[in-house]
């Protein structure tokens, strides 16, 4: 038997997952919190504040990760090391460091440590904002191409905004910067000893395409002089797609990860989009959700097209071979969450306890028991804005048609409508632009905890839905490109297909969407679009002149 | 000394106050919870069920309560019998009911106690809605001249709509009534032996005006043949305006009540309208706010004027020699109710309960924290339809601009916000119909229990509001008139000014508009406007069409 391991980097903890090769059996998992977690008023040393918006890091978490979780699900599966064959690396992103020649982070070094420019800039770090305002302006204004394939935006999370911001607030750093890195490639630097910079956050965050390459020279120059020569002076032009090897663990990582130099590491990549093969999906026309607190809708097309407020297209950039379209729903289970905290009556907490279900349990309960569009009610999911289609983080939340009748099962049941109708409206506009979505593929924690969320999608699609069998599809993700880059000489499979047949498997429950429901909730859909090109398209701003009101 | 008692039937219970007439001193006052309350569902000897929307009432409840709670408060207030020199009775309208020759209740005859249309038809039966729709087509179609009068639409809670429903359902009901009288009418029968219609009941619920009479007859018969001669048949023209009156308590009155038959008795009023005087005003340029789970609006003016969606304007209506109008939002303190029973979660009602507070004195103070716009939030009022400006019980309530950072005072704020847009809005209306509104006055249960709502509503209309003393505002107007029936001769008042300025009064505390908020709130009410109107006025009917889906 062989195996490979999976490291998922989420946003405060990272996890270790050991797998069978030939089978994707998960043997062992691991989890280690960031000790510093998210830094977003002090660094860690206590003397310097942060401004508002800001979001770091600190590198030696990650590390920390490296040596607890590894050696831990080596010991709880059981297997001899020189059986591990491969370790492939998934992260959030756009995650970036600004390091030295040797691939120190800056903020490791004392010169440097109490300026937070040094540290990593975590994917939430929006303090931005202003930088990618102008980026974008220029880029406008420029007609530069490469806007399209970002939906006609770029984001204050994304690569050159939160560099600008660097050269700008702290030229110093940028300047002792030999390198500026995602954290995935950094990681894989490490562990190997190579920089393979990985195509998807190439592609996804720093602007980057198979056929254009970065953008270009003029264009940075524009934008600030210093980033003339960035891509030469601190990136790299070497892009490698996911399940490509970066090389093998050298001795220095191999000794205490417990594992051999034999060991294969795979170019590094994002949650959601490792997630796809892992959720059995490698060719097109059927759309991967990794449903959470957010939704990213991940699809795969063989030629490139322009879908209206993607958040991108790239070559290569979730599979080999294929242009990968990546969308998303800012806010999906956090808004069930906010729900729950601030609009659940005390009587409903404690029939939950009493019975000893948790509150969504309860909700949900309640909700299945409404007819479609029994409620009355329809809501916009805007809450933390909208980003796929309109691109406006200006945008907030809406609902419509309470009576003094109205319970609070059916504000939820609306507020699940509400997100299935806002991912029917990305798939509409997938189909519009003529990439075909003939079915649904869920991962993520939504899909194992709330089947009635899961109907209501099938029903408001009109789509079937499957799901991955994994909980942890990013770390299986990485898992199953790590067995790639392994190779099938190493007892690891020859390409990301064959992986996908042999390791990811599907929920014998599948979602089958109900003619009868299906046609109510188009009806209930025509008025969400309706509602959304109103709000949401300029007719009335109101949501945008409360929020200036707010400030 | 001398006294007078005024009665106020209400929709679960009854209430006598016994007042000084020299000062308006409250002495004494009594309740009596109706034995039968309101029967929506079965008739109490139980054998009959009702059909949805019906609501009726048992009139041997409104007898009880003269014999218990009179007796109460003359005893509670030591009073001689002799010196209560007049009644006045308030009542719900239009609640109506069919008595025979002597004035028995048909239901109360055997022959028809098990027929539901026998028993009075409380002001909320909603069973005519077909009835009511009919009528309102007709009078469109002949474009009769009384519907102005009434915004232009006559609602199902009415006089025909109401005796339209007996005519059809059971015409032998219809034809064993000898007359059918507002329940304030039949009270006043009963005390005196003498039927003297109220000019308030008869112009809001019975389409009467001084001027032009009852409906035509030509009109009626169109509506139904049987309608042709109701007036003649079955009604009354003579009609008194609030203060005449009727006559002296009989014996068979005035001795279970502990009176004497010296005590005059007033014609019958109507609860929000009898509350003007009681609130001090007895003059134009003044609006009277009774707000409750509703709000009332009534003003007076010297010439008729038609405003957009009012409920009614009526000569004598209020006080003998004006114009008295009525308005309404539906609901008011009971979006506060749902609110709090639907949407505050757990450790809001724990803080409350620790701190001895109720649950909406914790959101008020916490509300009372944000500045003006901070929250984001703009609502509209219609959890219960418009009642004034679009007249549409389809309407329902919206909210706009949540986050996932809106806190539940944020949304309690957001809703007393929106009720007072929509108080602002009638006011507009009042004004674009050449009424002008100086002050605002308010009574009823919120303004003594909620400050912080007075001052929005102060801060959103730009007007000082003033609030009567007493919270039985509908009990102590019933007993000023109850003076004025009196006459000064025996002690009472020549009329209502007189009255009005010894035996009604404010409270010290004024609610004075802050010039800065009111700038704000009207940057939030045009929002407001704008979507009232686009919701409301046909441009997006999407609140209609959810409300079709509900059923």
């Amino acid at each position: 038997m062989r195996y490979t391991i999976g490291i998922d980097f989420g946003t405060q903890s990272g996890r270790a997952l050991l797998v069978e090769v030939e089978t994707g059996r998960e043997l062992a998992s691991a989890v280690y919190e960031y000790a510093n977690g998210g830094i977003d008023e002090v660094l860690p040393q206590g003397n310097i504040r942060l401004g508002p918006d800001w979001a770091l890091q600190d590198p030696r978490d990650y590390l920390e990760v490296l040596k607890r979780t590894v050696p831990a699900v080596i010991k709880e599966a059981g297997v001899r090391p020189a059986d591990v064959i491969g370790i492939g690396i998934d992260f959030t992103a756009c995650t970036i460091l600004p390091v030295d020649q040797a691939g120190v982070p800056l903020c490791m070094k004392p010169a440097y440590r109490d300026n937070p420019h040094a540290w990593v800039k975590l994917w939430k770090h929006h303090a931005a904002q202003g930088q990618a305002n102008r980026l974008n302006q220029l880029a406008r204004d420029r007609n530069e191409e490469f806007l399209a394939r970002y939906g006609g935006t770029v984001s204050s999370e994304w690569f050159f905004p939160k560099v600008l911001q660097i050269i700008e607030e702290a030229p110093e750093v940028y300047e002792a910067a030999d390198r500026i890195l995602e954290a995935a490639d950094w990681i894989v630097l490490q562990l190997t000893g190579v920089e393979a910079r990985n195509a998807c956050t190439a592609g996804y965050k720093a602007l980057w395409s198979r056929q254009e390459g970065y953008p270009s020279r003029e264009f940075l120059a524009a934008l600030h002089p210093k980033l003339e020569n960035i891509v030469q002076e601190k990136m790299s032009e070497d892009i490698y797609p996911a399940g490509s090897k970066a090389g093998y663990l050298t001795p220095e990582w191999a000794e205490p990860m417990g594992l051999t130099t034999n060991t294969a590491v795979a170019v590094g990549g994002v949650d959601a989009h490792v997630s796809v093969p892992a959720a059995t999906v490698t060719e097109p026309g059927k759309m991967v959700m990794v449903m959470g607190t957010s939704i990213c809708h991940m699809v795969l097309g063989t030629e490139e097209r322009f879908i209206e407020g993607m958040c991108g297209v790239v070559e290569d950039g979730i599979l080999p071979g294929y242009f990968g379209y990546e969308l998303g729903q800012a806010a999906v289970g956090d808004i069930f969450e906010w729900f729950v905290n601030n609009c659940v009556p005390a009587r409903y907490e404690a029939e939950a306890q009493e019975r000893g279900i948790n509150i969504h349990q309860l909700l949900t309960e309640k909700a299945a028991e409404l007819a479609v569009g029994q409620s009355g009610l329809l809501a916009l999911d805007w809450w933390n804005g909208n980003r796929s289609i309109l691109v406006d983080a200006d945008l907030s939340g809406m609902i419509i048609g309470m009576t003094l009748n109205t319970k609070p099962e059916e504000i939820y049941r609306a507020l699940i409508e509400a997100t299935a109708f806002g991912t029917r409206r990305i798939i509409q506009a997938c189909e519009e632009a003529g990439v075909a979505i003939q079915e649904l593929y869920a991962c993520g924690g939504l899909p194992h905890r709330n089947p009635l969320l899961m109907q209501i999608y099938a029903d408001v699609t009109g789509r079937t839905i499957k799901v991955a069998r994994t909980t942890q599809a990013g770390a299986l993700g990485a898992a199953m490109f790590a067995a790639v880059a392994a190779g099938s000489e190493a007892g690891g499979h020859d390409d990301i297909v064959e992986a996908a047949k042999k390791m990811a498997q599907l929920k014998d429950e599948v979602f089958i969407p109900d003619p009868k429901r299906h046609r109510v909730y188009t009806q209930l859909y025509g008025e969400y679009e309706q509602l959304h090109d109103y709000f949401g398209r300029g007719q009335n701003d109101v949501m945008k002149r409360l929020r200036v009101l707010r400030r």
